[in-house]
């Protein structure tokens, strides 16, 4: 990379070959607090898209979240797969419980409409299978919503790694942690990620999933093994994983330590440690904080400031590019399954006591 | 702890009672890289220490290093076990090979002499039982080097970890990693750390007990089992392990996940998680750059900037406090002996690829 480059351009949208067509139109399934506080936001200050449905348990919620943000109309899940309102949308955004992913991505594709699915794609590996099957029998475009994917902090690291810039790759270090019950979901959402029917599990499902993926996402790399321990301490967490570990083997020798916690301090990271140098991302994953990135080198460290992006802005539109362009998106339901394939070997590993391979 | 004394006590010795007394009078065994660039340096700083013997395996290195650090004498490891010079010292401190203390720390003992050992205390847990036992029959004092039990930034995080700081601890995150063929023993001694029958290992045993050990000091707990995996990649390390990770579980669910390379770039982290906060230091762990500490609680993240000390010279000091006071040291035998069984566990672990039990 040019060094100009570096600071001129880091918050290109390199996978960006055109900005205009569009925009596309998009219903908006499950209302809660990660809709409102980011997605919808976030949608109305994109290029290419547009929301344009509201879709809820709620008739009253459905419209009055249409009403708010002056969308073509508010249906009920029911209205949705009973086939209203096709006309006001070309794509859906599926942002409910895990575990009812699947039902709505089956009716949108009946329907022809392409899918955009909020990660963990599904609550079982098999339930994203069938996702991803369903998807192609009707030619839609399924997309995960890994929103580190166009983060440019991380799309940057992943082309200095990839240009060489810390040597080879020997170890990475991975962590995500928030106080759940406080921080999320406050008020009119029940937290359905404690019950293990709706979310398939606590913090490997909902936050471990971040350095996990972000890891595969950097190396470019399949973890072939892995080992992982789950902790329930505290009554809420009764059902599922309060707290995490895990160890992935990826090849070429390279392992990732990760860590995850629903009940601990907010923080996040990913350090990755080569033979010529490190770059580390802290914080990391959190869409409500600015992240930030050290670069070491050759007895240099410095800190990188630069202008943060809105992530569901850039993921929307990197989502809508594939569409308008007739491309796949890289993390299509495939990528997906997978992480729900390495996820459930994890706990797999916790529940046997012993790596497990993949 | 009151907010005056952490900025105005950071680097104090707690553990001081007394600055009289002694001069300790050591004799060092092993003049090589470490010896000479740090241990000597950091005595000669000492109040209560006086190096006064060197020793080595070279008549003229002996006495060369004795001429010029002015000390009393300069003798052969043969002349040593003959018991030469013992009126010159009080105490020894061996630097040598892991595999070589345990006979040297057996003279001392029947000489009546103490002992600081470095870690890991001996290439085996059998061999370090065995230094235990000799030292117990002996009625010497034996401390092993764990010169993190004495650096400031680890001892305040320590305090600030049992005053309940960071809430529970949840995670910890550990690494350490330097490119050990460019950084290490330039010049003129061998790598006997690529010689598993002198070392008994070298990524885990050389380096990866730093997180590890300083894991137990701060949690002031042991882990009951452990997960490992070894790397040995390029040539000079095809008997030892080149990289390594590790996985500890202590009691109360905290889990450590440790990474440690002999061929990475320079780094090294220690990061506390708990349920209400986060404390990591970086850089932890070498000696030869200055420490960093970031404390994070209830929203506000700070940078701590200290006068940072001579963690040799600390180290010295404890040890002849130690002798000077009749005191056991915290780093004691039966404490270095835990690493060794900890570390011989982890060898298993990557061994037969399974977690392993303490």
């Amino acid at each position: 990379m040019e060094f100009d480059d570096y600071f001129d351009e880091f918050t290109r949208r390199d996978w960006q070959e055109r900005s205009d067509g569009g925009p596309v139109r998009l219903a908006l399934i499950g209302l809660g607090w990660f809709t409102r506080a980011w997605a919808l936001p976030g949608m109305e200050k994109t290029d290419l898209c547009e929301p344009t449905v509201a879709i809820s348990g709620s008739k009253a919620k459905a419209e009055g979240v249409a009403e708010e943000h002056e969308l073509e109309a508010g249906i009920t899940y029911e209205e949705f797969h009973d086939g209203n309102a096709t006309d006001a949308y070309d794509a859906i955004y599926v942002v409910t419980p895990n575990a009812l992913h699947l039902d709505y991505v089956e009716t949108a594709a009946e329907l022809g409409k392409d899918v955009l699915c909020e990660k963990p794609m599904e609550a079982t590996a098999d339930r994203a299978e069938r996702m991803v099957e369903v998807c192609a029998e009707h030619d839609v475009t399924l997309m995960i919503a890994y929103r580190m994917h166009t983060e440019p902090a991380v799309r940057r690291t992943k082309e200095l790694v990839h240009e060489g810039f810390v040597g080879d790759v020997v170890r990475i270090h991975g962590h995500m942690s928030q106080l759940m019950l406080s921080e999320i979901d406050t008020g009119d959402v029940d937290q359905w990620r404690l019950d293990p029917e709706l979310s398939g599990g606590c913090a490997l499902m909902d936050i471990g999933i971040y350095p996990l993926n972000t890891a595969r996402f950097v190396l470019d790399a399949e973890p072939t093994s892995v080992y992982g321990n789950t902790v329930s301490e505290h009554e809420p967490f009764s059902q599922v994983d309060e707290h995490v570990s895990f160890h992935l083997s990826f090849p070429d020798n390279v392992d990732a330590v990760c860590t995850a916690s629903q009940n601990a301090h907010h923080s996040s990271h990913l350090r990755i440690t080569g033979t010529d140098g490190q770059i580390t991302l802290d914080p990391a994953f959190f869409e409500r904080e600015a992240r930030g990135i050290t670069i070491e080198r050759g007895g240099v460290e410095t800190d990188i400031d630069f202008e943060q992006v809105d992530q569901l802005t850039e993921e929307f539109d990197y989502f809508a590019h594939c569409l308008l362009t007739d491309s796949d998106p890289l993390p299509d339901g495939r990528h997906g399954l997978t992480d729900l394939r390495i996820i459930e070997a994890i706990y797999e590993s916790a529940e046997v006591g012993a790596p497990v391979d993949l």
